[in-house]
């Protein structure tokens, strides 16, 4: 019997062929922590159960989602991952594991998260970047869309960007940095913040796409900021487009850096 | 009762989807061919048969692929692709169509094809790039790899590139440029030439990635080529990585350019 060992573990997926992070009630639907926890269970022989830093909703990609979990197999820490790799299904990597302090929460530890929206404006959709990438008009103005995040920035009650379906949690968030990356033929808008509410970098992004088509302005992201109210802060996106991209859990080391 | 004319019309799509191009005999499996006449025939309210002007094999992708017909229905030439978007697959798209020539064909026509495969060298595996390209060692040289490269550029007998199982065909074929584009995280093989034989393109790839690995040198390549030996010539690679990128008709307007 080994003694437990908090374990850090970051993953990459493919969201397209999951129903989201969450494991479910009545899992005949496939999610990333229910075949993680079975790939991991297998490496321990035992039940081995997962936190992850964010429950990315169905189709949502992530490039550096972040679990936890106490181990007592007979693996060290830093070997889970190269061990887990033939054990998981194509859609989903484990980049790198090790051990955390005993009071580790890859939720609860996080200090702040960096997410990922993709868009491409054409004439029309690219069949070869359906799940990747959200096709927009051609008339897509980046410089109109990059002025619209600009009164996003800072401290700020989000309750206009929040979806209806959570469980209600404090709507004050910081955001430290949202840019618009241009990455041919994408644009990242790429947001790093404390904490976000239930869809609200989709909601967030909905309105400066928005506003690069010219159908709002910098002063109506203000307004429906100050509104609280859901109904004036533009479209929600779809899942497909977003990718979680890192977790940080030390303030010193946060930071915004575009990794695609 | 409206004349018949030839359409030839470009199409794009993502090929994991499909076993291959060709509409299959005993048609359980999905084809590009089939779903493209059977959303042509809905379009001419009668059966539409088309050829394609590469068969590309299950998983390849196409940016440009191009197919001609004969088309009696009440669209003008110029406006097929544009109704046609509705009623395709998602993971197809109709780019342009135009009248042709009544003696057009295009497969016979063609003067000249370009061809993309798409690789990254990683440590591992990255799930969202696993039907878009290949995976390779991260020890991978491009320096090597490129050099790889100039033997097979020329007029040569291309036997030894050539899988079994095709039609047999004039083996010697021309290629007019093949160069090693950088697209980070990608290295793009780009191969524009008069023609090419079963899975040449999947094999001379393969050769140039294993001189890249350091696993032959182009005096191995040069030797393969003379030898008219598949067993000489390195790995035939998996489709996912293959993208046929564009077909040229007038010799005077053949070009090599990366549109990725």
């Amino acid at each position: 019997m080994h003694e437990q060992t908090i374990v850090k573990l970051t993953l990459q997926y493919d969201g397209t062929g999951f129903h989201g992070f969450q494991k479910q009630k009545h899992g005949a639907v496939r999610t990333v922590q229910q075949d993680l926890e079975c790939a991991l269970g297998g490496l321990a022989a035992r039940p081995v159960e997962v936190q992850g830093a964010g429950r990315t909703d169905a189709g949502v990609h992530a490039l550096g989602q972040v679990v936890s979990f106490a181990w007592s197999g007979a693996l060290p820490p830093e070997r889970v991952a190269p061990a887990l790799g033939p054990l998981l299904p194509p859609d989903m990597a484990a980049l790198e594991s090790e051990a955390a302090p005993h009071d580790f929460h890859a939720q609860f530890s996080a200090v702040a998260k960096t997410y990922a929206y993709l868009c491409y404006p054409a004439r029309r959709p690219a069949p070869l970047l359906r799940h990747r990438a959200l096709h927009v008009p051609a008339a897509f103005d980046p410089a109109l869309a990059e002025a619209a995040l600009e009164p996003l920035v800072g401290t700020h009650d989000f309750s206009a960007f929040e979806n209806a379906g959570s469980t209600p949690r404090d709507p004050v968030k910081t955001i430290h940095a949202f840019t618009l990356e241009r990455r041919p033929p994408f644009f990242i808008f790429l947001v790093t913040g404390s904490g976000f509410l239930y869809r609200q970098v989709r909601n967030m992004v909905g309105a400066a796409v928005d506003a690069g088509l010219g159908r709002m302005g910098p002063q109506d992201i203000t307004r429906a900021l100050e509104s609280r109210d859901r109904a004036l802060a533009g479209p929600c996106l779809p899942a497909h487009g977003l990718y979680m991209v890192r977790v940080f859990y030390e303030p010193s080391l946060v930071s915004h850096e575009c990794i695609f």
